[in-house]
């Protein structure tokens, strides 16, 4: 696993991080910023998935290694904010990393399907206009992601899969990768063990108690405009070319200038079942409610259905939360005011830990 | 074409059928069925697609046959309903029939893609559980309907594509076909046609100007409960595995027995960046709409978007609507009190025609 950290060697200093308990940073703007009435807050919020942790907890080493390689994508995303950069452009570039990241179930690191092979799923949505591009199942280009970005902005159209979505990347010139590059030793046993169980039945083929490894990346830039992006291989041991929630636009990911952006991680059949992203939104923009509260009762109804995971929600002005129904949400956001990364549930809250 | 009417030879006498302005037949029981206040109203909306129309119009020949075609689905499934059976199953029996009708752009009959194949995208959805199921690209199902059907009930997942949803498919039993039951001659010529333009540049390859073909229906049985379901051969010349609205839950297809049920056809790219089977019940269920405000202020957020095309909307309470933006919509509705098919838009109101 340590090959997957070459980029992430730069420490943080978590001693430095602000903490931040409120959710709406539209009133905490740093005063020395110039027009700071006339331009938007700046945000991002990023997850590298949800699910059930182990009872001893993460090993030291690996929740460091999970901790960088979340602040550096939010760092790198908070720049090209920072630098006048658009909202897709601040997603899209956090979600790069953290898909070459083997830490992530995620392009590089992504768990494997029942016959052993990487299919990887990305949606990219523009809050500013609706457009929206998605993969499903690729298995040869290297950024998943990239490729959700081509597809919304070089194709007529917005979803495209298998076979027929890795050619249409190829030939947008987006780089390739074979399995080398996106199988690692841990996925194989991974699915091993999963196939194993399988064949006993001694546990439910189901993703109830893994971890799910989703990345997901939701941005505000200066302009005001809001971005959604997810990426993921999907569930261990897939099969007959099962698609998930993450590249469905209103299940997995969202974005809309006049609701919200949002990104999921979780089981997908429950998200796409309760059009999970989209349902956000609509809260917020048609019963009013603010984001805290239409993520919680969102994530509550797919309690309710028998599903878990958990969600990053972001405002137009500024306001956001993470809502989630595991332990763990490995989950990070920085604005101008702070930054934070977090793991673990706050007992009680479920909000980011401080 | 005349080989695809095998089945609708028994024509309908048009003069009986009842003429109903009203949306909501929640207050039109019959007086003399047993029951009426402890059981719901059965209600079964269907569609054939939506497009622009010649400046000719249809020829008569044609016109009587899809209307014959429209009635015989609406009867079948209708039926089912009036048998106690549920709405899933008035659904799908409405559905493959059309399915097996070669005039519309569903399984047999359907459009090609730029290899001249079939790929075929269905969906079906349960508003008493928000369960649902569907398939992606299959190329061997005669009916993907009941694919889509099969995924919901005998498969831990919502969405399969491709070759492994022709895989599940048969593993399931279901009955598999070739390429000279689904292809016809007209969509042989049709793809030349567009590939011609395409390489001329005369046009533009998107499905603007063309009829969009896809098959739908809503149903609400006498339990209450709501069910929709879509099947689509999508757009001609369609290439990379592009996925439409049809087979995405909240895009082309939606069920919820607390808000509505809704069927889509049109340009599917727009349907699914603005959610629209969702965003439609979603209205009704949060802002307090009519089915006829919601579905009209949807289509008309579509238009602005740029995109174009029509939905079937029904209400728990049995109150429908059909809106759409386009010239034409393959269309019909039956109840207790009346059976209404038609196809152009009555001028001003874009409903039915009577």
């Amino acid at each position: 696993m340590k090959t997957g950290l070459l980029a992430l060697t730069i420490v943080i200093a978590f001693g430095t991080i602000a903490c931040s308990t409120t959710r709406d940073i539209s009133s905490m703007q740093s005063p020395d910023r110039p027009n700071a009435t006339s331009i938007s807050p700046i945000v991002i919020l990023i997850h590298g998935g949800a699910g059930s942790a182990r009872p001893s907890g993460l090993p030291e080493e690996e929740e460091a290694a999970y901790r960088a390689a979340l602040s550096n994508a939010l760092s790198l995303g908070y720049e090209v904010l920072q630098d006048g950069g658009n909202a897709l452009d601040a997603v899209e570039s956090a979600l790069v990393l953290l898909e070459d990241n083997n830490l992530f179930n995620a392009a590089r690191g992504a768990v494997l399907t029942a016959e052993g092979k990487v299919a990887l799923d990305a949606l990219i949505m523009d809050g500013s206009d609706k457009n929206a591009g998605a993969v499903a199942g690729v298995q040869t280009v290297k950024n998943p992601i990239k490729a959700a970005r081509a597809v919304m902005q070089q194709s007529p159209h917005v979803m495209l899969a298998g076979k027929g979505a890795d050619q249409f990347a190829k030939q947008q010139g987006l780089e390739t990768a074979g399995p080398d590059w996106f199988i690692t030793e841990k996925r194989r046993k991974q699915l091993q063990r999963v196939q194993e169980a399988a064949r006993s039945k001694t546990t439910s083929a189901l993703p109830a108690s893994s971890h799910f490894g989703t990345v997901g990346a939701v941005a505000l830039d200066r302009d005001g405009h809001l971005a959604a992006g997810t990426s993921t291989g999907g569930m261990t041991n897939k099969k007959w070319g099962r698609i998930g929630d993450s590249p469905i636009v209103g299940a997995g990911t969202y974005a809309d200038d006049n609701s919200c952006a949002v990104s999921a991680t979780g089981w997908g059949e429950f998200f796409i079942r309760a059009t999970v992203a989209r349902d956000i939104c609509a809260r917020i923009q048609w019963t009013g409610a603010d984001v805290q509260t239409a993520a919680d009762q969102e994530i509550y109804e797919v309690s309710e259905m028998g599903g878990s995971g958990g969600v990053l929600v972001l405002a137009p002005n500024g306001s956001y939360a993470f809502s989630f129904s595991t332990d763990v949400m490995f989950r990070g956001v920085k604005t101008e005011m702070s930054e934070e990364v977090a793991i673990f549930a706050d007992h009680g809250t479920k909000d980011i830990d401080h």
